[in-house]
């Protein structure tokens, strides 16, 4: 098993040398007080935790799993003691508004402390990072008294929150959802029904669970437009706030997972649970999508966590384990064999690992970034900019990292050879972990039509348009740079290619719509390692300039630009296999009828 | 989960309308009764074990594992009592020679029957798989003593064989191993060390356990060319052939492992151990590889397996579950929603399934005709012809089709959205399972040095021109083909392709030795990409000429050439992709110095 480490002057370089987020805090009146020393402050007590308290649960937490009994669940050995430390340091209300308890501090500040416990342990972090979706949504739906009686207790991390969306016959449809809500007499609900694959549903942890519900009331229209959101929680509030009646929702069972063993996924019988209807009734999944944006790039975390992960641990093997010699000559001549880093088969995974974990990790951060510009930019015109930017790369995020992720895990494995298959060296639990990423939040297939469908063609492509003049401008910037102008050269025309593309695939899905839902997935493909593209060429162009201003630190810079070369040579020749796929059709696809899959 | 059915229509497909192996066996005396009445006999009786008594061991084997107390391992539930029956009838033995006590069928019929109790039971499978490596190196290199101390009880499964490589400092290398040979005063030897990942290296399903081990004789030179191999019983014989004496051999763990969980993966320790030398001293390596690319198809086969069971679960789900609508109009207006099998995206992964499952059963099918032709071909051209082919194709198959079964695994999973997950529903069993397959019996990356370095450029390209001239022979008599001409057309530029490709990788490597390394697992991929095209191509001629000669099946030919003609469309634009990564050279993975991966 290796030992994480948290990546702190990576950290520092997206935050710092690329974002510019003290430049940005600046500007920003909400968060103007935000230094380095507080920033410097908070990533180290994070680096420490998350190595020194959540790290060591990681392995033990997957071994031993959750139990359940008689809709009792607990958690593995730690995990609750780490938790109540994590909430001491007040780093569950991070970001949350300082009105209800937060420290009001910057999304993008927030996301490098989560990934830090996240890569750590995912599973441990999903128990307060699920919270993060209820705070939300009461915040943005919320009445006043719903409000004051639960974001408190839910920002400093005494209560945790879920979401309770799926049922065993409704998962990327939400429109077939059949939890029912009756009006009860003084006017709350009564909520039935069951929901699944509730992350920490249930739990030791807290005192409380703050399940936020969708279901049907019972004059709504079928399908998504009559479904609406309550909020249930597991004990019911006495008027003083304090703890009431247990309330009707119990965990039936929990599932048994390929990973994320050490969090609680459960089965959530609801049978009349007094509910509270939260946001207008019958737009349940529009309140929904309010934070869903969050939810997702909490997920594409996921994917970066993996990557990061299987980097460092493959980093690790690659450099202690010997094998054969270096077909140029032995390397390590003093030693039995070369360190298999030698060989460039197992430097190719890595290098493909570190493109991702970095890329991913430039990406996500810049991508809280516009979150924080959304939410406290004082011109409107710049939050729009921002928004429509974040609605872009969102689904992006979601589904390119996370597949990159799943594909960083595997080269862990495959670095380590029959080893990686083997629990005590810890990479295979990274592969089964990170196979989730690809499949809640909306799936990568589901993820690939909101990003074509809703974000591209419904917008009459303006959300690239921004984007892309984004790429455009930096392409028309430093097309001339002596270190990185032939990859700009090739961003370049990727870019104009993008919209290119996106404007065919809208074309031919006016003629025959299902060419949208042929060219989704691949388009999404395309669109994610143009987007790493532009992260890339934008950090080593940054990495550039610093070593051009006389930095001490010239080696990290100049990994940083091989990394870059590495990734325009070797990555992203996979962009054009997209188009490629894209221009294939889908008459190919479709042809097949339904029973002559099989004989 | 989902219940098995063997594919016998498409077996059968392969068998008789592809291969001609009644043409075949015919024309090989040693074959020459076998006949479709056999064959059918044969494949009806696999299929209904497979599906009756094998598959339904594969969650329960899996959920339970195997146990391990003070030296004894016992299997799951189930698995003895199967393993009894499979050895009454007569299959441990299909393909071993009739002087031993084998059917002496022909390896293209035993490895239909292997895949079907491979797909059904991976595990379960492994305990007389493995056994097939001990059969044939004690065929190969035993003598007259050891075949007849040995062979017979091998044959029947009465006992069951291994193969003890590798060592906790030794896997890919195995030139770094370290287990010791004295010879003792009989002339047999004392054997002292330890192994690691042996497969079924201690078991409760049969008396004895015969193991093949790799050690060092005292005088041996140092590295691969010192290393002996020796026949190492758990219990030694007495004269008579009956169990003696427990040998000083036993297991000290068993490996908790990703997947294969029913598979006992044992830590073997010898502690001056009897056992006698097989094959010529300090020849052991290259005694291995006369049962080395037996294995390695084997290990391939597992690729095809996965395909297989993914694409028939993810099949049945996606006829089954009902979400949203189709881009192009409701498709059931009957139901809640469509079934999922309507959406494009689904549809490509489980075409992306049927491709390497089908694909990749015909490879796998027509390689192990070529074993068949290599043992028995009475020209000796024709034999030569046969080995070279099996030669190239060999660390093809393995790499690259086990690649594609961890491909088809995860679509399993992905089409099951979030239930893909939870191991109730059988499909990510499938992925940790077949995870293996790209490690052992040498990983994605030795295969793919192999492929380059020994069956390529050591061969200055003979064995690829000729199979590129088998293809090349192909293109030619179907390029005007009015149903595949395409297609023709396409594989035809990227057989020259291949052989231009293998000819400038060659010379950059005389230049530069790393550019070989740097190059070799695109080069494979590359490969496969063109050997499934070749496949494809030569399976949809069939189809087509099976439809003009009046069939009555149309349909299911028919749904063979639209399988083709996606395999073209949407799998081989892959294959360009892989040249260009060649193609950026080895400098953007070299440059990086090895303390600059992370800071």
């Amino acid at each position: 098993m290796y030992a994480y480490k948290a990546p702190l002057r990576d950290i520092q370089f997206v935050l710092y040398d690329l974002l510019n987020v003290e430049g940005l805090y600046a500007s920003l009146p909400a968060y103007a007080s935000v230094d380095r020393d507080l920033m410097e402050s908070i990533l180290n007590t994070s680096a420490q935790f998350a190595e020194n308290e959540v790290a060591p649960l990681n392995q033990s937490g997957d071994e031993e799993g959750c139990h359940f009994q008689a809709g009792v669940v607990t958690t593995p050995k730690g995990f609750k003691d780490a938790y109540r430390q994590f909430m001491a340091l007040g780093f569950v209300g991070l970001a949350a508004s300082p009105e209800f308890g937060g420290q009001g501090l910057p999304h993008s500040l927030d996301i490098a402390t989560g990934e830090m416990n996240a890569t750590a342990n995912w599973s441990w972090s999903m128990y307060y990072g699920l919270s993060q979706g209820a705070i939300k949504t009461i915040e943005a739906h919320g009445t006043p008294e719903q409000k004051a009686s639960f974001l408190g207790k839910l920002v400093t991390g005494e209560w945790t929150g879920t979401m309770c969306l799926t049922e065993p016959q409704a998962g990327s449809d939400l429109g077939l959802i059949r939890t029912r809500a009756e009006p009860a007499a003084d006017g709350s609900y009564r909520i039935s029904g069951t929901k699944i694959s509730i992350s920490a549903g249930e739990h030791d942890m807290t005192d409380n669970i703050v399940h936020i519900v969708l279901a049907r009331l019972p004059d709504a229209p079928a399908g998504s437009k009559g479904i609406s959101l309550f909020i249930v929680p597991k004990f019911n509030l006495n008027e003083d706030g304090t703890l009431g009646a247990r309330n009707a929702v119990a965990c039936g069972s929990i599932e048994h997972k390929m990973g994320i063993r050490a969090s609680a996924t459960c089965v959530m019988n609801f049978d009349e649970a007094r509910g509270f209807l939260i946001g207008p009734p019958n737009k349940g999944l529009a309140c929904m999508f309010t934070f869903m944006n969050s939810a997702r790039v909490h997920a594409a975390l996921q994917g970066v966590c993996a990557s990061e992960g299987a980097f460092q641990g493959a980093l690790a093997y690659a450099r202690d384990r010997l094998a054969m010699r270096s077909l140029s000559g032995a390397k390590s001549p003093e030693k039995e064999a070369d360190p298999i880093i030698v060989h460039p088969a197992v430097r190719s995974m890595l290098l493909t690992q570190k493109c991702f974990a970095e890329g991913g990790r430039a990406l996500l951060y810049w991508l809280a970034a516009q979150i924080d510009r959304y939410h406290h930019e004082e011109d409107e015109r710049a939050r729009k900019d921002a928004d429509d930017l974040m609605s872009l790369l969102t689904p992006i995020a979601k589904a390119f990292l996370t597949e990159m992720g799943s594909e960083a895990a595997k080269h862990g494995v495959q670095v380590y050879g029959g080893h990686g298959f083997i629990r005590e060296w810890g990479m295979e639990q990274i592969v089964r972990d990170t196979r989730i990423s690809t499949l809640y939040e909306g799936t990568t297939e589901i993820q690939a039509l909101d990003l074509l469908g809703r974000k591209i063609i419904h917008s009459r492509g303006e959300l690239l348009q921004k984007f892309s003049r984004i790429i455009h401008q930096f392409c028309a910037e430093h097309r001339k740079h002596p270190v990185i102008g032939t990859s700009v050269e090739k961003l370049d025309a990727l870019n104009q290619q993008w919209v290119d593309l996106s404007m065919k695939v809208a074309f031919d899905g006016m003629m025959d719509p299902d060419e949208v839902g042929a060219a989704a997935v691949d388009f999404m493909y395309f669109s994610g390692y143009v987007t790493l593209a532009y992260l890339w060429a934008w950090m080593a162009q940054t990495a550039a300039e610093k070593i051009e201003s006389g930095v001490s630190e010239v080696a990290f810079y100049e990994a940083k630009i091989k990394t870059a070369q590495f990734y325009f040579s070797k990555i992203l020749p996979r962009a054009q296999m997209h188009v490629e796929v894209i221009n294939g059709g889908v008459d190919v696809i479709r042809q097949m009828h339904e029973h002559e899959f099989a004989f």
